[in-house]
C-alpha cells in the first residue's frame, strides 16, 4: 500500500536523486516532472535514471514557449528589474514550471508535491505558493524543511553515503563549488565560494557568457523590432532573421553570449529575510530590455511611464522575486503593463561588443510624440517660446514663497 | 542713464556675446559670471572678451567643489537616474550654477538677471525656477523669449552678421552640428544632426570618453571606499590614492575616459512637454552610481531600499530634472537620503574595461546585515528552516483563496 | 464680416453675459452653450437671455448621465479624494462639460471656444486642456486673460456699467458674498467673505445640505448595492428602490441632503500654485464613497487594495483636479480602477443621521475573501496558529539583526 | 528548580491568569507585568490576583506620557491611518507596551516573554516582533500557538473548569459577546457576535464615545492649537485649557465621547492574511487628526504634502499596523514626519456635535502659503493672469498629441 501519490521536482542530481529514492523508500509513489525551460540537459539521460531509481513515470516537457511569450516578454514589456541589477531569471521561470508540474501531478493523481530546494532560498517559496495557488488543497512535501531528513543527510557525504547504499548513480564529474540554476533566460551562481562577496568569481563560472575579455574586436550589429512592447523580429548585420518567439529570444542570447553581455555579480535581498550573494549571466534579457526601454523613449508618454515605472514596473519586480506570480496583485498590475505597451511599436539599431550592448538609433512609424519639428531648437512654428515664461512664472510661485520665508527666517536659499 | 543692471551667465560663446552686446545697445549695464563647474575653457579669454564687449565686470568662480560634496555626491547617495538611462549631469549643475549667479548679482546690485538659454529647453526652467527662489523678486531677461530679439536673430546667419557689426569676435574653429554642455560630471550633445533619432552619433562627438573599440585591451582594478554613502577614498592598481573630493572625482573621470565608460544615447522628456534626443558622457559618475549601488546591497536594510528606491530616488531626480532643486521638496527628500546613508560605508573593488565598469567583490566592517553564516546554504546554526513552513503558510492564505475563487468562477488557475 | 465663430460657455449670469456682449461687440459670431450637470437652473430664460444679447443660437444639452456614469460612477469605484476631503465636484463635471462644448463648436461651426473663468483658478486649466486634447487645433478666447479686458472690467460696477449700456438684464437678487458651482454632486462656495479661512461660512451658504442642527432628530436607513463597484440599487426604509443611474444619485443626495451629509471646509492646493480656500457639500457622493469602501473591505484582496490605494487612487484623483482628464495618463490609470472592480459586488446597510452618514454591516455572496470560520477566534480548522511562529521568525530576521546592530553601536531599542 | 523565568503581560482576565496558572504548574518562575496605557483597570486588583495566583512579582507603570508623546503625535502628525478608516489604536499602543515589558523582564533577570494573544490575530505579531528586535534573543512563550495547550483549553468551558481546579477567581459579571482593547486612544471591539460582518454592533457595545443620538442637541467649541504638527494647547467655549499632553489627550477624548465622535465599523485586512471585522471608538485621535489635517491644508506646501501622503503616511500607518515599529523602515519613515512637521504651526476652531467634529476656520501666524491677497479672485497685483496662458500651453502639449493620436486612430477623444 502507498502512502501517497508523489509528483517531485526531479532534475536526475544528487539531491532530487537522494529525494526520489527517499520518498520510495518512505512508501510513496513518486511520478517524476522536469520542465525544459530552456537550460542544457541530457533528457533521455535523466529520464532513464528516474525509471532505474524507482519513479512510476518520468514526464519532461518542453515550457520554453510558454515560458517566453507569458512571462519573459512581460518582463520586457515593463522593463522588469529587481534591486537596480538583477533580471530575475530564475524568478521568471518558476510559475511556469510551478503551473506545469500542478498539472502533470493532476493528470496522474498526485495529491502531493514535492521539490528539492533548500529551507533558506527563495525557490522554495516560489514552488509552494505558485502551487498553493493553481491547487489550494495540495499537499507538500518539502524534504530539506523536515527535522528526520535534514538529520540524516547534514552534508554532502550523507547524500554520497545513501547514494552508494541505494545504487543511486553519481556523476563522475566534481561538483562545481557553487550552486547554479540554468533556463533560456540565464544561469545564476550561488552559495559555495560565492558566500564570500568579496571573492570574485572565477573565469570559469559563467556559462551563458564569453568573457569580455575573450569577445571578438569587431563590434556586431543587430536590429530589434517591437511590436506592443514585444520583440517580434531580429535582423542582424550577417542577414539573419527571426520572428518566431523562442528562436529570437536565443538569437538575442547567441549575440549576449558571444560578445559578453549581461554578466551581474551582487548582494541581493531575499524574501526571507536574509542577503544573499548571486552571479548572473543573461545575455538575449539584458539586450531586449535595453532595446525596450528605448523605444519606449521614443513612443511612450511621459506621464503614462512616470507612473509604470513608479508603480508598475517595481511591483511586478517584486512580486515575481517573492513567488507571487499568482496573485490577484500580478494579474492587477500585469494588466497595467499591457494596457501601457499598446501604442510601443518601432525599431532599435544596436551593437554588442566586449561585454556591453549600445544604442545606435531609434525608429518608429507608428507614433507621433517625437518630432523633430518641435524638439528642434531652430524651429518655432510648432512651439511659442513665450509660452515658457508662463509656465516657469506659475511653476516659480511655490518656489518664491519658499525663498522668501527662508529669508524672513534668516536662512536665506542663497546664502547658505 | 542706464535701464537696469544685469548679470549675464556669459560663457563666451557666439549666443551669449550676442546677447550681451544687444544688453549693452538696449542700454543696460551688465556684469558677467562664469561658473567653472569643471569643464574645459580658456578662462582668460573668455575674460578678456567680455570686457572687450563692454562688460563692466566679469566675474569667473571655481564651484568644483561645492558641485561635488553638495549635489553630485547626494546624487550618488540615491542612485540617482532619470528615466532609466539619464544620470542627469547638467541638472546636477545648474542650481550650483545659479546660486553663485545670483550672488554675484547681488554683491554687485543687479537686480536683473539673464541667460542665453533658448525657449524651448529644460535650462531656462532651471535657471529661472532657481533664480526666482534664491531672490524672489529678481527680474529675468530671457533673450530667446523675446519676441523683438527672436525676430531679429531668426538663424545663425543674423548672429554672425550683428558679429560683425559690433566687432564681436568669431571663433574661427567650424562650429559641431550639435550643441554641448560640459560639467564635472559629463558632456552633453544634443541638437543639429541629433535630432534624427535614428542617426547614430559620429566617432568624434564624444568628449569625455575614448570610443570603448579604442580602449586598453586589458581591464584596470581599483577600489573606492564609501562613508556614509559617500565616495571618500579611491585606491588604482596603479597605487594611485585619492581623498580630496574634486580629485577623486576627477580619478574616476580619467579612469571612465580611458575605458570608454559611461555612453548613453537616448530619447528623453523635457519637463516642457516635448521630447528630445540627447547624448550624454559621464564617466566618473556612472563608476561611481555602480559602486554605492554594490555596497548598498551589502549593507544596507532590504526594506529601507525599497522604500528609497520607489519614492525618494525616483522623486530627487525628477526633481532635479525639473530644475526643483531649491524646493520645498527637495529639501524633504533629500532629508531622506542623508538619513538612509548612515550606515552605508564599505569598500566594492572594481575594473573598468572597454566601454563597462564591473564590481569585482565588496566588504563591510561595519554592517551585521550580510553574514557568510546566514546565507550558507549548508548551515542552520542561524535559521530554523522550519520557520519557513510557517512562513508560506500564512503568504499563501490569500493566494489559496484566490487559486479557489477562480475555480469557482471556472478560469482554474491551473488550466488557464 | 465677423472676426470668427466663437462657442461661448454661457450660464446667463453678469460675468458671461458680458462676455457675450462684448464678444459680439468685438465683431465675433457667438454660439452659446450651456450644459444641464444638475445644476438648478432656469433653462428658458437663460436661452431668452442669450439670444436677446445677440447669440446666434443657445444651445442647453442634458449631461447628467453620462456625467454620472462616466465620471461620478469612477470616483466612486476608486475612492476619489484629493488631500484628504475634497471629493472633487466641480473637477468631476468639467471634461464632461468642455466635451460636449467641443462637440457643439464643431456643429456649429466654430473654431474658437470661449469661456468665464478667471485666470487665478483651475477651471479654466481643466476647460482649456480638455478642449485642446478634445480639439487640437482650436482657439481660446479667455477674456480674464486678455489685458484690454481685464483693464476695461476692473470691478463688479464696470460690469454693472457695462450691462446698463448694452441692456444686458442684471438679475435683481443680491449677489452672494461668494461664488458657487453647482453640479448633481455637489455645491462650491469660494472666494468674497471665504478668503478669510478663519471666517467661518454662515449658516445660509450650504445649498446642498440643511444643517445638522435643524437634520431631522431620528436617523434614516438605506441599503446600496454595488457591482462591480458601481452603485446599481438603492433601497430605502421607507421602501423607495431606485436603479436608474441618474435618479439613484439624486436619490442618494436627497438623503444627503436632508440629513446634512457631506460638508467640507478646507484650504486646499490649485494646480496653479496657489492654496485656496473653498466649502463644498456633497451629499450623495459622500454617501456612496463611504459604502464602496466599505464594501471593498468585505471583498477586495488586500494587496490589490494597497496598490490602488496608493497608486490608483492618488493618480486618478490629482489628474482630475488638475484637469487631465483627457490624458493619456488618466486613460491608463482608469483602465486599473475598472480591472480592479471585477469582484466589488455586494450590498450595504447604512444609516444617514445628523451630519453623518454610518454603516451598518455589509455583505456579498460572490467573494470567498472574508470568511467567519476563518476569522474566528475560536475555530481553527482552516488554520494552524503554528504557521504563525513561523511567519513571525521569518519577519524577525531583519529585526533581530537591527536590534543587534543598535546595541553594538551603544544605542539599544529598549533604552531609548 | 526552576525551568525558567518568564515576564508574562498580564491582564488579570481569564486568559492570562489560565496561562500564569500553567506557565507555574509547568515550572516557570513568573513575573507579570501590565502596562497603563490609559485603560480603565482595578490596578490594585490585578496586582492581587497575579500575586494570590503565585506570582513572584506584579509590575504596573504608567506609559501614558510616552505613548502619547511618542507614538500618537506621531500618528497625527502624518495624519496615519490604515485602509482609509482605521486610526490603528491597538497598534499604537502595541511598541510602547513591548518596550517596557522587555525592560521589566530585562531588569527581572527574564529571558524568556509571554503573552496571552489569540494565534490568527495581530496582536502576537505586534508583541513578538518588537520584542525580538528589541531583545534579539529573547525566547517566546505563546500558549495559544502550543498544541498541547491548544488541545487542553478548547473553550471557555476548559477555562472555566481550570479556573476552579487551580482556584483562579473568575469575575461574576458576564463576558461580553465579543472582545475588546482599550487604551488612551481608543477600544476596539471584534469577535463573537462580531464575525458576522452584517450584525450591526449592539449600542451597548461602544465603550468610549455614547450613541450619537443621545448626544447633546447643541454643538460643542474648542480651539486646538498646533506647533510642529503636534497639538499643543485646547481651549474650549467653557474656558477649559490644557497643555499637558496626557490631559490634553483626555480633554479631546472627552470632547470626542460626549459627542459620540469617532465610531468606525470596518472590515479589514489583517497582516496574516485573513479579513477581520473589527469596531474602534477613537474619540480623540478622530478629532486630532482632523484638526491637524486642516492646518496642513493652510501652511503645508503642496508638493512636500503629496510626497508625505503617497509614502510617509501609508508607510508608516502600515509599518504600524503589521508589528515593524522597531524596524530601519519606521525610523526611515519617522525622520521624514518629523522634518515634514518642521512649519506646521497655527491653529484650528472646531466644533462637535451629534458624530462629528466639524473645522470652522483656520489660522496661523507663520506660514506664508496662505495669502488672501494671492487667493483672491479680485486682486491682481501678486499674479499676472497672463501667466496662465503659458502655463497652460506648455501643459497642453502632450495632451495634443495624445488627441491627434487618437485623430490619426480613428478613435477621436471629441465623440467617445
Amino acid at each position: 500500500m502507498t502512502k501517497g501519490r508523489v509528483c517531485l521536482a526531479y532534475s536526475g542530481g544528487l539531491d532530487t536523486s537522494t529525494i526520489l529514492k527517499w520518498l520510495i523508500n518512505e512508501g510513496y509513489t513518486v511520478v517524476c516532472f522536469l520542465a525544459n525551460v530552456g537550460q542544457e540537459e541530457d533528457w533521455d539521460e535523466v529520464e532513464k535514471k528516474a525509471l532505474a531509481l524507482g519513479a512510476e513515470k518520468m514526464v519532461i516537457l518542453d515550457l520554453q514557449k510558454e515560458f517566453v511569450e507569458e512571462v519573459v516578454f512581460r518582463a520586457i514589456q515593463c522593463n522588469a528589474i529587481y534591486e537596480d541589477r538583477y533580471l530575475l531569471g530564475t524568478s521568471l521561470a518558476r510559475p511556469i514550471i510551478a503551473r506545469s508540474q500542478v498539472r502533470v501531478a493532476q493528470e496522474n493523481n498526485c495529491d502531493i508535491l514535492s521539490h528539492g530546494c533548500t529551507g533558506k532560498g527563495n525557490d522554495q517559496v516560489r514552488f509552494e505558493l505558485a502551487w498553493k495557488a493553481l491547487a489550494p488543497s495540495v499537499k507538500v512535501i518539502a524534504p530539506w524543511r523536515i527535522p528526520e531528513f535534514i538529520a540524516k543527510f547534514q552534508g554532502r557525504n550523507d547524500l554520497l553515503a545513501y547514494a552508494k547504499e541505494n545504487n543511486i548513480p553519481v556523476s563522475s564529474t566534481p561538483k562545481a563549488p557553487w550552486s547554479m540554476d540554468e533556463n533560456l533566460v540565464h544561469c545564476s551562481y550561488e552559495a559555495g565560494i560565492l558566500e564570500d562577496p568579496d571573492h570574485t568569481p572565477p573565469k570559469e563560472l559563467w556559462k551563458m557568457t564569453v568573457d569580455p575579455i575573450d569577445a571578438p574586436d569587431k563590434p556586431y550589429h543587430f536590429t530589434i523590432f517591437f511590436e506592443k512592447g514585444i520583440p517580434v523580429k531580429v535582423v542582424t548585420e550577417d542577414k539573419k532573421e527571426v520572428t518566431d518567439s523562442v528562436e529570437l529570444f536565443k538569437l538575442l542570447n547567441k549575440i549576449g553570449h558571444d560578445h559578453g553581455v549581461g554578466r551581474v555579480d551582487i548582494v541581493e535581498n531575499r524574501f526571507i529575510g536574509l542577503k544573499s550573494r548571486g552571479c548572473y549571466d543573461t545575455p538575449g534579457l539584458t539586450i531586449a530590455r535595453l532595446g525596450h526601454i528605448d523605444v519606449e523613449g521614443l513612443v511612450m508618454d511621459s506621464k503614462v511611464r512616470e507612473l509604470r515605472d513608479q508603480f508598475v514596473t517595481i511591483s511586478w519586480a517584486r512580486q515575481l522575486y517573492n513567488g507571487m506570480y499568482f496573485s490577484p496583485e500580478r494579474e492587477f498590475v500585469e494588466n497595467s503593463i499591457i494596457f501601457s505597451q499598446q501604442n510601443v511599436n518601432g525599431q532599435v539599431r544596436m551593437m554588442a561588443y566586449k561585454g556591453n550592448a549600445y544604442t545606435l538609433g531609434r525608429s518608429s512609424d507608428s507614433s507621433n510624440l517625437y518630432s523633430e519639428e518641435d524638439a528642434s531648437m531652430d524651429s518655432l512654428d510648432t512651439f511659442s517660446p513665450l509660452d515658457t515664461t508662463g509656465f516657469i512664472a506659475i511653476n516659480a510661485i511655490r518656489l518664491q514663497k519658499y525663498g522668501e520665508a527662508k529669508i524672513a527666517q534668516g536662512q536665506p536659499l542663497a546664502k547658505q
